[in-house]
């Protein structure tokens, strides 16, 4: 839908100028100098010719076809020419101009007022706020940016400055280049998720790069990468994370950043590789359009020295990666190439057994890439340098190791990744090797995360069967009298479900949980605990009393009549005391729960991606350690498990210090059961149960708290 | 005491050769080419002339003073060769061969063979096993690296290819260089902290960078770096943290890296800028050699772009260094200046505000550095590239800017540095930056590393003051009654005090704790809970049980005389059970102690760094979240507040949930005395005081236990 706006073959330059400092001069320049395939239409009411081109005085007084506009003109203008560009039945606008949202209150007017033309006339954004856009294949450049190179990745960036970082970069590496850039600035009308499902159908685009500040509509943009990923990676680099990182980014492009302990996880989960050092965003994105990924998580290491190998260990084992036990047939087979000082151990260090003969790296490649136990490999050292510092005639060496060494990626089907110190010199070897498509790097740190890229992507798609694709089907498994507990409280006009409701919805659903009865008189409390006959808790029911305990209003472990006799009387008096003229609806009689490990489940609607969970051990787990785990709704049985498996103390749940362990799969059940609500009841806002009390076998929800939305429900509009 | 040695004004190269493949030919060649100042002595008995100089038979034939022996030939031939240069009163060598401790058990026999000649005939060793050495300032180099750029930075690497790495590096970068590289090598005579104490006072070093696999005397090391850091500073990357990553260390030079948790804090306690991520260690050391450190952890940051200065603001905040508020004058001054869309508070973004005229940006950063609040400036963006990217003509206003930005650091004595995307191109804006020592990169997260390390640097040189020097004065608190016993243990020969030994040992220097009594009969123990008047506990008193809960030698809680007698009985009889034959002396009568916070403190000794205090809260907050801190001793009054500071659980001290905090003056008190009892007694090689009980007002030491080292104690020579 979008290929006649990324894809144009005509191009109206809105505010086309003959002055050399102005943007619409320099872009028909551009378009020419690069050789745009297309036609180009400068548009200036004042013009006759603009760079040799007849000039138009309104894009709807071309005579042919108008895919896009560029619109190179102040923000107030904006609106009437989009009615033109409606006229003429334009695809697609690109607006350059800021001063929108960014702006504060008249520019949020100003750019809603744009949407609404825009989707009212049909004419799909770009922008606004962006430095504009590059289609590589038709040499469609409206940035700029000389000379960017072409290539097989898609770049969606969220700051004009950080593509011209990006693409920078690809110039001076002179390996990989770009299918597309898309600066999304504003991303008022065209989404992320939509730019993300045109480059999974575009076949020359192998890796899609994103720079994110903030996205408007993070759950379709999960859904789309969860479709994207398994096809072909995705790259993302999400900045705002601090503080102050926020306050950059919102003044920037108005933009919220999201919390990152929902987002990268969440990345995560939707396949893509998620990186926080933005030197290695471009890197990474080369070394996954081209290298197979890694199916097993291991990773040997090649070194011709023992301080390269010793680091790169050290930053493998920091992103979890294992460097296998070579097997014994790869050993001998290495030892009987290499010199007897070397170690024919993970990582292999060939001890000056390249000195000679640098050829020795490729025999030693392909014994390891050989070894079953090995997924991949990282050559780190002098490879290609052999050459400069040691002696000219070692280079033609290196460069037959080379070529080996290329083919060898294609046959076995595993990646290769070489760090060379002499990556940035003018080495012939190393020319090769990229010729190939294998990354080289100066950088050891960044050969680690290349090649730990893969193992990651690899990870990925081995599991992708047990993901969940963030897709609802609301109110697929409601039941009518769940629905009917909300419709109760909506008709009462209370957003907040009554203790005992809650606990009836989630029972409904499965959750074991003992939700008691409501005594309003004395003679009924003392009624309902008999018939529980055993020790019993007390709390207020009113929808005008949320924090039950700061009104006194809950009694624990009552045992005998009198006492709760008293504890009716008393909860009552505080109540009205706490809150005099409140609705009080009785006193809630329920057993009292045995004692277990205290767990927390909660949901809750995030901003960007609508529906989360949260889990965690409660008490000072929860409140000091910070140790939950946030995933975005629905969850799988999969992800229930590995959610529990998340946190740090995940271990006390399989029993420590000779305890026995408490009951994981009733809790996964559970996690599943919340997320299975969440779907059912597009009404809730929020819930909470706190605290579940886990036991050797079994649960109890020992309070349940559900709010519900104060809006009509609108649908996060999926399907 | 090395200055003879590493300032050598005559070489003799043992081992030289005619053949150009050899180290002995390539190691005079280098001498000749790069000019070294002093004499060049071949020594071959079968040469008369190499390269024109005449050849001595043996190192006693030169008529001359040598000051330094390079020895290239192999690990066997060593010994009877520093005899040699025993003989000629040569001051040291530098042993290029491996084959030593790294190979085993062979190879460590040699090794110390080796170390043993050197020291009877007073030769200072280099390596072995190292690539060598290059002293910059008298071009005598002896490792073959040509055109290492010189420089303020002393280098001292225990990698060959990492010190290759970080030469080439230096020579891309074509801005700082070094005064001295040393390959460390194998470590076996001279120590990583006598190169430090040498470093500290030689004029020209003004940063010393390391690259440490594993050292032999950490707390000597530890000690030398605490009196140089104040004076110039010192910058490591400690490698083999990972168990792949130590393996791979350990074939390498033979020495076993050491504990991360450890190593870490008390390097950093020791003023070294500690780096994890290889490539930021020249540029962090070429930062550090040659901008003013900043006081107070304060940065403002300025951009041209939103997408940087996002990023740097995030991690900036992930470093934990602040982005002050900027003053009301300050924005005022920046509003007049740039356009409107422009955002003056931090980071500062330009918006446009210095396309026409790059000088905008020095006035700008005048402006900001002049603001109170800030410590330091962090340029980020195309600085440097206006000429490049937009129009050749802004390259002499970018130059301007440099000029003027340069001066101010001097001026201000506060840092800047520059992240620039045109790091790698040719411009002359940029190389004055660096002619003013600015450091440029064009890599934004090593950019914010820089001004981070700064921050460090002078966050540690304002708390200088509080410092420990980590020097024991051994004995010095002893007490005769606490010498005594543990003389009487040692004497029964036993390594374990018994618990109330222990008790007595820690109350005699102030420690709270209820040592109680050792009853041998019932009717003993009677009359020492009789005394006690409440709730005792009883425990077994023997050498031979070390763990008195597994052989059931704990009883709790004891009110009634009967309780006590049984339990006495049973405590008896149980230890029988548990290990017939051992030597029980009664049963050890205690108060009860109260409810508390329980935490954990112990001792060990350290491989590296020798005596260590862990401090932890008890429970799983030290067995699951491994939520504790080590640090090297002796502790100062402010570290012990650090300490329990440094655990994510010490909220918990100050109370939460409406609880009312505990006595983190007490516990700090309790840290202290354990350094003191250490520092007093070095016969201890162990003690855990476990649990400890912390209540509101005080605490108590529930349990003692002390182990004695086996060996006769030899003091680790300090003073």
């Amino acid at each position: 839908m979008l290929d006649k706006v990324l894809n144009a073959r005509s191009v109206a330059i809105i505010g086309a100028s003959k002055n050399r400092t102005k943007r619409g001069f320099q872009a028909i320049k551009t378009l020419l100098d690069e050789k745009y395939e297309g036609e180009i239409y400068p548009v200036n009411p004042r013009e006759e010719t603009i760079l040799g081109l007849p000039c138009y005085k309104s894009v709807r007084d071309i005579d042919d076809d108008v895919d896009l506009a560029l619109i190179t003109t102040p923000a107030r203008t904006i609106p009437a020419l989009l009615e033109d560009c409606g006229q003429k039945q334009v695809a697609g606008a690109v607006i350059i101009a800021g001063g929108f949202r960014e702006l504060g209150e008249k520019g949020s007017a100003l750019e809603q007022e744009v949407v609404e033309t825009a989707q009212r006339v049909g004419v799909r954004l770009i922008g606004p706020n962006t430095s504009g856009m590059i289609n590589l294949k038709s040499n469609m450049n409206l940035v700029g940016i000389k000379d960017a190179p072409k290539g097989a990745i898609a770049l969606l960036c969220q700051s004009g400055n950080m593509a011209l970082t990006l693409i920078t970069e690809a110039t001076i590496r002179k390996h990989e280049g770009f299918t597309y850039y898309i600066g999304v600035g504003n991303e008022s009308d065209i989404k992320f998720h939509e730019y993300l499902e045109f480059f999974r159908n575009d076949p020359e685009t192998r890796a899609i790069l994103m720079y994110v500040e903030g996205m408007s509509e993070g759950r379709k943009f999960l859904q789309e990468a969860y479709k994207t990923s398994i096809e072909k990676p995705i790259i993302l680099l999400k900045s705002g994370r601090s503080a102050t990182g926020k306050k950059s980014a919102g003044s920037h492009t108005g933009s919220l950043a999201g919390i990152n302990e929902v987002a990268r996880p969440a990345f995560e989960r939707a396949g893509i590789v998620v990186i926080e050092n933005s030197d290695e965003l471009f890197p990474v994105a080369e070394t996954l359009s081209s290298q197979p990924p890694i199916k097993n998580q291991s990773v040997a290491i090649l070194a011709d020295g023992g301080g390269h190998a010793t680091i790169g260990a050290d930053l493998l084992s920091d992103y979890g990666i294992s460097l296998p036990e070579l097997t014994e047939k790869t050993k001998q087979r290495l030892r009987e190439i290499l010199p007897e000082a070397a170690s024919v151990v993970n990582p292999v260090d060939v001890a000056g057994g390249t000195d000679s003969d640098p050829g020795v790296f490729a025999d030693c490649a392909k014994i390891i890439l050989k070894d079953p136990n090995v997924g991949g490999l990282l050559i780190v050292g002098l490879f290609g340098g052999y050459g400069i510092r040691f002696d000219k005639s070692l280079a033609f060496g290196e460069e037959e190791a080379a070529h080996r060494i290329g083919k060898m990626v294609k046959y076995r089907n595993k990646p290769i990744v070489v760090h060379s110190l002499y990556s940035s010199y003018d080495s012939h070897a190393l020319k090769l090797l990229r010729h190939y498509d294998i990354p080289v790097h100066d950088s050891l740190d960044i050969s680690c995360k290349c090649i730990a890229s893969l193992c990651q992507y690899g990870e990925y798609l081995n599991a992708y069967h047990a993901k969940t694709n963030f897709i609802f089907n609301w109110r697929y498994k409601a039941k009518r009298r769940g629905e009917k507990i909300i419709q109760t409280a909506l008709n009462e006009g209370r957003h907040v479900l009554l203790e005992h409701e809650a606990k009836q919805l989630i029972k409904l659903h499965g959750a074991p949980t003992s939700v008691g009865h409501v005594a309003e008189t004395e003679d009924q409390a003392v009624e309902i605990a008999n018939e529980i006959n055993a020790p019993v808790v007390m709390k207020i029911v009113s929808p005008d009393i949320l924090h039950k305990s700061d009104a006194c209003g809950v009694r624990l472990n009552l045992k005998s009549e009198d006492e709760i006799r008293l504890s009716f009387q008393e909860i009552i008096k505080n109540a009205h005391n706490y809150k005099p003229g409140a609705d009080i609806r009785g006193v809630l009689v329920a057993p009292m729960a045995a004692k277990g490990l205290e767990v927390i489940i909660g949901t809750k609607i995030d901003e960007q991606f609508g529906p989360v969970i949260m889990y965690g051990l409660g008490g000072i787990m929860v409140e000091i350690m910070k140790d939950v785990t946030f995933w975005v709704l629905p969850i799988s049985h999969i992800s229930a498990k590995k959610m529990i498996e998340d946190t740090r103390s995940s271990i006390i749940l399989d029993g420590v210090r000779g305890q026995s362990g408490y009951d994981k799969r009733s809790l996964q059940r559970l996690l599943l059961m919340c997320s299975e609500l969440i779907e059912s009841y597009p009404e809730i806002e929020e819930m909470d149960l706190n605290p579940v009390i886990l036991y050797d076998n079994g649960l109890d929800v020992v309070d349940a708290r559900i709010i519900l939305k104060k809006n009509p429900v609108c649908l996060i509009a999926d399907e």
